[in-house]
């Protein structure tokens, strides 16, 4: 078991879970966990082109895990999956900023709709499922100061992140109206192995990762002084096992943050010397990210501390050494 | 004309006008205003059934009005719609609470996809288009505080809030990152010839208005002690106006209100002493109302009367007597 603060070890063992996205980067981790502690778990995936979901993902979990290859959007398809589950874990959907400007009808039905026709689907077939949804902390926009708690206001400055609220807000409505239980974490920017690194248009950890294990250049846009919170992946999936089977973090939201943020050259330079080759150089931001970028970013994770025990387990160094390893095995997995 | 604070009078003199859900309740008011003030003039309406669109509602404007019968989901529609206009009336919309608690994937699409849609084709084919938003306090939720201004928190209490907010979100993020010119204003209760009385799904007004007509009772839900700003529709679509034609106004949000905020049972009484006819009697909240209903409302609407020096002109009284006297005629026309 990885971390210093494991999901309850038996509240998982014999229940039965879904998770959308479940072929993605986190929810593949969120399936390993889910099966490590002993339950019965169907992951449902529509593999959207370019959104990270990959077979691969969960190679070492079939054939244990069951997969439902559709998409949410899909009334049957969603009320078929979430039928006698104890928890939901909705990890599915579109994580690209960029992407979500460029095409944000496709954001709006591969977050938003996709989102409502789950709980849709719980409030018809499976309304006692607890459900824990993966939100983000771009909900926030620009920092307007630090850290972030979850009392910051929300004022998204992309569509995705317009898209992400109105995700909460549904889970939220669904809770309040209609009984649902739920939690809501908005995570920071997660990184490790499974990571999508095939293109830049998912966040910049995966796309650096990659370009330090092909020894390549990295692009640093702005002036790399840009502070983030970074979590290692396993310990993100933890977050959300503790969360779903937690009572009392029903109906709540919690900020996942790191204790140690870092300057973006900062993990430019861990991320070289943990791979042994690379390099980076700045680049002036390109006009369409600039005027999406919310700067500086310092998340207050003190009410998940406090109130249901997490902290992330695994330290910067460990998690990059991790990720550059994995990469450095499989990277072609990923480029497929 | 109506009105102390008429749109200005020559904004529109040979300007063309697109109004999205022309052929409704509000939108057909702002057709027959801008036609009024000498602008070349098209409607969109996809006359969704149900929602208020009719064209009976502005047969009194045709030739003139030029009506486009597409849905704006679609993109060429869309498109050729927002194609060399100065000015969008953004109207078209689903406005029922209760249904978009019941079909909430509907009103997904006919709030916020149309929204963005429309918003899209500008971004494309017509970036220097001046956007007006026909928004809602239903986005501020259950009041913290009374009156309530544009600093009140956004916290929608059903979907059809949920849904508004993020049409308001993207078109303040479109002014941001698009460059698109665009005013917000969010509506309380509007009511006046042209509303939909077919059903009392769309609010309460028109259901009431039917009721005393007909000389029928009335079901006032609670104690009758909920307070409620009422617009005349001529007053809303003179804001309407007036803000797409005021350049301090882009970028902004402006609530609309009423100088005399009514509880529903001094509403009743009034609407039956000018109807002559008909009788009330409380009844308690269903359980699907109650859930979604938000108490007691007062809005502030200084910020357009400050900055635009817009005011209602016509007093409830008048109001209700010209509403009335409009159903007393043409009832049939609407239940067709």
């Amino acid at each position: 078991m990885a971390g210093a603060n494991p999901a309850p070890e038996t509240a998982y063992r014999g229940r039965r879970a879904l998770v959308t996205g479940g072929l993605g980067f986190i929810g593949s981790h969120v399936c390993r966990r889910l099966l490590a502690l002993g339950a019965d778990v169907t992951a449902i995936d529509a593999l959207v082109p370019g959104y990270g979901g990959l077979e691969w993902n969960v190679e070492d979990l079939r054939p244990d895990l069951r997969v439902i290859f559709r998409d949410l959007c899909e009334r049957d398809a969603a009320e078929a999956a979430v039928q006698g589950v104890d928890y939901v874990f909705h990890l599915a959907g579109q994580v690209s900023h960029t992407e979500s400007m460029t095409d944000p009808a496709r954001d709006l039905r591969n977050n938003v709709a996709a989102t409502l026709s789950l709980l849709e689907a719980c409030r018809r077939a499976n309304p006692a499922a607890r459900i824990a949804l993966a939100g983000t902390r771009q909900v926030y926009g620009r920092p307007e100061r630090a850290p972030v708690d979850e009392s910051h206001p929300c004022r998204p400055v992309d569509v995705n992140g317009i898209h992400k609220r109105a995700a909460e807000e549904y889970v939220q409505l669904y809770q309040e109206v209609h009984g649902l239980q739920s939690v809501i974490l908005r995570l920071t920017n997660t990184y490790g192995p499974g990571q999508l690194v095939k293109h830049p248009r998912q966040g910049f950890i995966g796309w650096f990762v990659r370009k330090a294990v092909e020894g390549g250049e990295i692009e640093l846009m702005g002036d790399g002084t840009q502070r983030r919170d970074l979590n290692f992946v396993e310990d993100v999936a933890n977050a959300l096992l503790l969360a779903a089977a937690s009572p009392k973090a029903w109906g709540r939201v919690y900020n996942l943050g790191s204790s140690e943020p870092v300057s973006l050259e900062a993990l430019v330079r861990l991320l070289l010397e943990v791979a042994g080759r690379g390099s980076y150089r700045f680049v002036p931001f390109p006009p369409e990210r600039k005027s999406i970028d919310v700067g500086s970013v310092e998340i207050d994770d003190s009410r998940i501390r406090r109130e249901l025990g997490w902290q992330p387990a695994v330290p910067l160094r460990e998690g990059l050494e991790r990720t550059v390893r994995h990469y450095e095995r499989h990277l072609a997995r990923y480029l497929e």
